[in-house]
């Protein structure tokens, strides 16, 4: 539909752009992607231990961050970012000055396309970004604002503006994200199915967001990707991006904003250890089983006009619908609520911003 | 998920399914789908003047109605069928007396997959219809029971089992099924994006149904599958397929059903006259802006347990909320109960079987 006679350049947004990688190790995966990040700016946040030094190939231009850092920056706050979890990404997103987040996991490189072709994963979630949502209907061709595709018969009209992209849900190739369970089922399984589509998860339907291949735009969201409390003295791991994605796409919803999934892929190159992620997950599993009922039952009231608003509201909800499955998400909605405090003390017009895109709706 | 070991031979259900071909020319296109449609039983139904006779390439079984005979057969119940439009398929599925049904038009012909193989249309949807479908949780990998594939990380067990499909919807290759206006504005687009993927319509979410290249399960959705009131004497085409979409997909969610789109692909060789569908879909396009609220807003009372009664109901919420948007909705209202009276007079076990199988769910 809305493809110019000429193709323009994808707009590389590197001042308005941070990549965030959660690390414990040194960065030789960057290697690869050299062409691709080498303009923008690394926002590095290491994991486990402080005293251990991260290596990051030369030139690239990056902070870093370790758990001192953390601690110093966000003092008795600290509490809501987990430790010896790659949930403590997000402290890398609230830390960000910028309007767009792609975030990615070190045992993750550059996949071929089907014709050989090094595919450049952040250019695509840049273009999922600044191209509009479709939530309220499916389009049987899917993305229709890519080229060649558009809107089909039947597509209501009034519909076809789309809604503003929030988040960008990138796929893998070689190592699916399957839980332990499913690791231990199939082994040797790969992913080898190159699917070239993208498409916006309609509206009341939630996904599992993965965090390994993610892009979101800040400004409209970032607030509510929060990882909760996962790893270091906390009974769960592994549902970090699960839980940001349940709560990111009930606020989306609720806001009239888009989540898409799809391309790009990246190549994941190891599985992880099926039996410690089984030790990880197994309480997830069963509380999953509540959880999604929640979330797809959740309903914030009208004046729930901004993303914080949202997801105090949210918090609430945990703690009076959850508590009772388990004490820890009392514990999580306390840190819920706490996450929202030290994002809006580091990012002082951030609320104020998003009260103005709602208003201006 | 539930691949086994070793790979079963899709079952070709040839005692169990009928292709439905609605045409106005001899059906030369059959040559090229003949190693596929062999073994099927086709019901050829023919529009527009029945003393013209229709010539089937050698060696296909089938059966084939005109006006003359759908007159006959129905009496004034003939009315419902459509005249002059390809709506008039639906005659099709009611005289038929398998399970599933393939549709397809005669201007589609055998695409060919990324590697060059001819795609056995039937065979796809025939796996699409016996695997399960999964509406309640978006899975990011597609179609977790294809062989490669699975749920991943953060899909709830409990949903892993999955619904009955009662639909799958193919797409198309070359001329993608566009309205009037974007024909219009886009003469030369083509579409030459295989998308290698088949996914579930999540519950609670429309889509534009094409009838170009669709299968579904008679015997759980058959009823509801009513091309509407289209074409000679009526002040609106190419809405029939949409139509039945969704009243289909309204029905598949409340009773708990599946609908399915993606694969396959059939190549759809001629574009339709854009000026031709203009004049047919102009009151379409502007009634859809009503028609999609709509339908995105009935319920179906709980005691609507079967197809037929929830067709009903269907009908009378049609009358009461679109007789006022035209006219033309309250003759379509009377046309969807005289369909189920027919379908009923030819199925007279059909309502008792449904009624069973929602009985043991």
């Amino acid at each position: 539909m809305a493809q110019p006679a000429t193709i323009s350049p994808t707009p590389l947004l590197k001042d308005e752009l941070d990549i965030v990688i959660p690390t414990i190790r040194n960065l030789d995966f960057l290697e690869m992607w050299r062409p691709f990040f080498l303009p923008y700016h690394l926002i590095i946040v290491q994991d486990g231990d402080p005293s251990k030094t991260i290596k990051v190939p030369a030139g690239f231009d990056y902070e870093l961050y370790n758990r001192n850092d953390i601690n110093k920056i966000l003092g008795p706050k600290a509490s809501c970012i987990s430790f010896k979890d790659s949930a403590c990404r997000c402290f890398g997103y609230m830390v960000s000055k910028k309007k767009y987040i792609y975030t990615i996991d070190d045992d993750c490189f550059v996949a071929k396309d089907p014709s050989g072709k090094d595919i450049n994963a952040l250019e695509q979630h840049i273009k999922n970004l600044l191209s509009p949502s479709t939530p309220f209907f499916f389009n049987t061709l899917y993305d229709p604002y890519r080229a060649g595709a558009d809107f089909v018969r039947g597509y209501p009209f009034s519909l076809r503006e789309g809604v503003p992209t929030a988040v960008s849900h990138g796929l893998w190739l070689n190592i699916p994200d399957y839980d332990a369970p499913t690791q231990l089922v199939k082994p040797l399984e790969r992913n080898t199915r190159y699917v070239d589509a993208i498409m916006t998860i309609t509206k009341g339907t939630l996904f599992p967001m993965c965090g390994m291949n993610l892009a979101f735009n800040r400004e409209l969201i970032g607030p509510a990707m929060y990882f909760g409390l996962m790893g270091d003295g906390q009974p769960i791991g592994r549902y970090d991006d699960m839980w940001a994605g349940w709560c990111t796409k009930v606020i989306c919803d609720h806001l009239g904003l888009g989540v898409k999934s799809g391309l790009p892929y990246i190549w994941h190159s190891k599985a992880s250890n099926p039996f410690v992620n089984l030790k990880k997950e197994y309480k997830g599993i069963y509380w999953q089983e509540e959880l999604i009922p929640f979330f797809q039952s959740v309903t914030l009231p009208k004046d729930c006009s901004t993303v914080q608003k949202c997801y105090i509201e949210l918090s609430k909800q945990v703690k009076e619908k959850l508590g009772k499955v388990d004490e820890y998400f009392n514990k999580l909605a306390d840190a819920m609520v706490t996450w929202i405090e030290a994002w809006d003390e580091l990012n002082p017009t951030g609320a104020k911003s998003a009260e103005l895109f709602n208003a201006g709706k």
